[in-house]
């Protein structure tokens, strides 16, 4: 895989990507800013899922809204625009994925809002920068994510099981990793579960639902945070006529900075 | 085990104590004032065992210190007589312990220096507040301690490794433990490990070295803080003429409150 260049700017990695010279995951990319999971909805599921995303705020914190109609989210960055501005999109008919797409000029409509939640990415450079260190950015992987028994709680038509990502460590950097991530209620926070998998129904920890499996070595735990790909799950129960969504891994990177969505 | 009255009063239980009407352990007295460990030094000890408690802070902050020969802590109490406010006190001659007793006076000499170290009994109400139960304190034991192969760092005479204190809790409270401790350096602050005992040189966690056992349930992790027994065990590898302390779980308790000691 040839590892692509790390862009140190959002906005000049939002334009490579709006001009398709981006399609990689953009874990490691744009280091110290917030990226984000993307969730787009007809207006008349957009109530409910704000109210869903309230009901679930570790796995479905809302750092940006788009007006219907509107691909803009000016208060994460002046230029996005969110048909354009994430290397691969999701699209969802009945609660179904049907395509993957890189573009979503053709799909978009009047009546739709776009939902900006935190994403655990966003928060690897804080724990990078404690040094802990984060296995799948080694690697250059994006995060192995893993569908749970954890049920959200529900909202109207949506609803759904919680969706986690993991990251190996050691106890003590574990600790650690929790003072960080505390700091981010915004892009997810504290851990939600370490250690067991099984605990919180993850059958095999070697087979993630979403992203690729990193090794998890001797004297190593692994911790699970919630993940922005929640939503997904819940669009898949509540079944609206179209929902389009970022892929996993490749995500919206804004220009707000993680240190501005601490919360101390 | 009669249980006995829980005082509200930092002050009237030193009282009560002085007077030689309290020589139970204090855990769960006088809820949210903290709870102090007490080392006692001559002069000559002393500037070293300070820079080892500067090196070692997880297992010896300190809250508090006297004057040489003076047995005051006024910024822990006004009235405060290190001599006789602490149920139970150790003496150590040349490093070992040599007998306990529940009055200083006949021992205080001009010389000595007074120690109080933050201690995880005064966290704990932080913890019953977070809805994080205290196995121990349900139980009306003082808390199971364990000493380590974690090394302590060095200064001069002083050195040993660090004593422990565990409480059990699923892995959901464990997380919320780590947020509500790390509050709280001068208390020991955050874990120094959870899980695994032995990663940590603990060959049986159901014989701790001080206090008592406590139950571990399934789904449980033991949760392992580092405790301010550990002056002691410095103690014993310094082998100071005379050494006085208080009997791990009979503390010093303080006027100050542990929301004043919080770091944020």
């Amino acid at each position: 895989m040839t590892i692509p260049h790390v862009w140190q700017q959002p906005a000049a990695l939002r334009q490579a990507i709006r001009r398709g010279d981006f399609r990689h995951h953009t874990a490691g990319q744009a280091p110290g800013h917030a990226q984000g999971n993307l969730a787009i909805l007809p207006r008349d599921y957009a109530d409910e899922f704000l109210r869903f995303c309230r009901l679930n705020p570790k796995a479905c914190p809302v750092i940006g809204m788009s007006e219907p109609g509107a691909p803009a989210v000016p208060e994460l960055g002046e230029d996005i625009d969110l048909r354009s501005d994430v290397p691969a999109y999701c699209v969802f008919r009945d609660g179904e994925l049907v395509e993957e797409v890189t573009d979503l000029r053709a799909l978009w409509r009047d009546d739709l809002v776009g939902f900006v939640l935190g994403c655990s990415l966003s928060f690897e450079a804080a724990l990078l920068d404690a040094r802990v260190p984060v296995r799948h950015i080694e690697n250059d992987h994006p995060v192995p994510m893993y569908n749970t028994s954890i049920a959200n709680r529900p909202a109207g038509r949506f609803g759904g099981n919680m969706v986690v990502s993991m990251r190996p460590m050691s106890t003590a950097q574990a600790i650690r990793a929790i003072q960080v991530t505390s700091r981010f209620p915004a892009v997810h926070g504290a851990p939600v579960h370490f250690g067991n998998p099984a605990e919180i129904g993850i059958a095999d920890i070697g087979k993630p639902d979403y992203g690729m499996p990193v090794e998890i070595r001797r004297g190593e735990v692994p911790v699970f945070w919630a993940c922005g790909v929640t939503p997904q799950q819940a669009i898949r129960v509540a079944r609206p006529p179209l929902a389009l969504t970022h892929k996993p891994g490749y995500m919206l990177v804004a220009d707000v900075r993680n240190s501005e969505l601490a919360a101390f």
